[in-house]
């Protein structure tokens, strides 16, 4: 059987810097924790915990020691509330991301209507938002959301890191039409169309997909959706373990991608668990 | 024969200004031109001169009294001659003009490359482009032309007052892809759509279409094409001798309108004309 896998499988360079900083501060500290997952893999976090990074929900239960800013970033508040505390930060929040809080944080002190381009519920996206203080926020998902902003003098615009450009797109054709200034700051990282290309380019030429990440990871479940309208032979799975031989019958080519945050021995076992299975 | 005369027919905001000042000034003033026609009418012109004030092209041949700026402004270099000869400056450039100079240099020294949306042999756009001083200046009238600007990291855009929005949008579009940040100024003055659109509506009811205004005058000329479009049975006249009562054969209801530049008068004597005219 013969596998194709991505160059872009695995970590982006964000990940890859919140993860080493993770293992770093773990061999170098006491007392560490890590204010939600440090990225969306349930086995790196196991890794980190075995080393002493345990994940804690909420910065009240945080008495002491150093704490693990996640790529995704925090918010401001939960950022001041660790410094009023005395916390040691390890800030791993991705820069990407950080330079979007950083545009959310100047539109807002200039008196823009903010409208992030992303999906409310994600943790990268509420920390964006959050540093948009004292004016209007919008978080849109979408072109038809967009169309509910009410008009305003001036809206600024940014993006979660790993939204499609061609969404921002739209919601920059509506907000142009509803506003007399308009400031789009493009916060999206190109890894994410890149891996996105990629996989398609791969889907087309296999029999069947294998898409490697956190069940929780909104990108790897993207990129499987993606993968799937091309390939309806598509298996997003967590670890090498879920694979199941029976769905090789008549295959000759797989196809192998992963998600941002998915480590490289998962997706070695993957790789050596598919190559072991006999045609 | 009835005819429809459009509510918008004649002088915008901007004219309506510029005209009234340049009479005043005619009153008050020994000595006095103005740089360039000061609106795009020729009788209206013609009125002004017969009040003393005298059409001059270039800063160079002034040498006393007061200067009237016409209502699409002039260039910055023109604005700073006038200063430093001493000439009294009667400034009619109309305010939204003004504005779209102002944020062209707002955009210029805030460092971003200046894209500004409109026609570049139109003194208007010259004026406003003078204004963005030290750093690559492209001037499109539409999406295609937009393609050949080099990528950017801070793209700025604004636009000729009396463009059609959806030139500005195509042209938005287009820069969002070419920048990692991107400020449009909407400096289009809805008047010109308004116009259009009235003039649209009733080109629809009608058998025969009169376009008054300046043969010089761009948006008269625009006008009237939008109206031929609509009705092929659209003339466009600059006054009421032009019209040729062998056009009316068989018409029994007619459209007037008129481009932002049109005097009141000679909208009234196309309307005397028609409506002496046996059906």
């Amino acid at each position: 059987m013969k596998i194709i896998l991505a160059k872009s499988a695995g970590f982006c360079f964000g990940v890859k810097r919140a993860t080493s900083m993770a293992f770093d501060s773990a061999d170098s500290h006491e007392r560490i924790c890590s204010l939600g997952p440090i990225i969306h893999s349930p086995q790196l976090v196991e890794k980190l915990e075995e080393k002493g990074v345990s994940v804690v929900g909420r910065v009240e239960d945080i008495h002491e020691g150093a704490v693990i800013v996640r790529s995704h970033g925090i918010t401001a508040d939960e950022m001041a509330d660790l410094a009023t505390k005395g916390l040691e930060v390890v800030d791993a929040t991705c820069p990407f991301v950080k330079i979007a809080q950083d545009h959310a944080a100047l539109l807002s002190s200039e008196g823009y209507v903010v409208v992030l381009v992303g999906e409310e519920e994600h943790p990268e996206v509420q920390g964006i938002v959050s540093y948009a203080a004292g004016v209007d926020v919008y978080v849109v998902p979408d072109q038809a959301k967009a169309e509910g902003i009410p008009r305003s003098k001036k809206i600024g615009v940014v993006a979660q890191t790993t939204q499609p450009f061609e969404n921002l797109r739209q919601v920059v054709d509506v907000c142009l039409r509803k506003s007399k200034e308009l400031r789009v700051f493009n916060t999206i990282c190109d890894a994410t169309s890149v891996r996105q290309g990629e996989a398609r380019d791969i889907a087309r030429q296999v029999d069947l997909m294998l898409v490697i990440g956190g069940f929780n990871s909104a990108n790897t479940n993207r990129l499987a959706q993606l993968c799937s309208e091309i390939q309806p032979r598509t298996y997003h799975v967590e670890t090498a373990i879920e694979i199941d031989s029976a769905w090789f019958d008549g295959v000759q080519t797989v196809g192998i991608t992963a998600g941002a945050s998915t480590p490289q021995w998962i997706i070695d076992e993957v790789v050596d668990r598919v190559s072991g299975l006999k045609k």
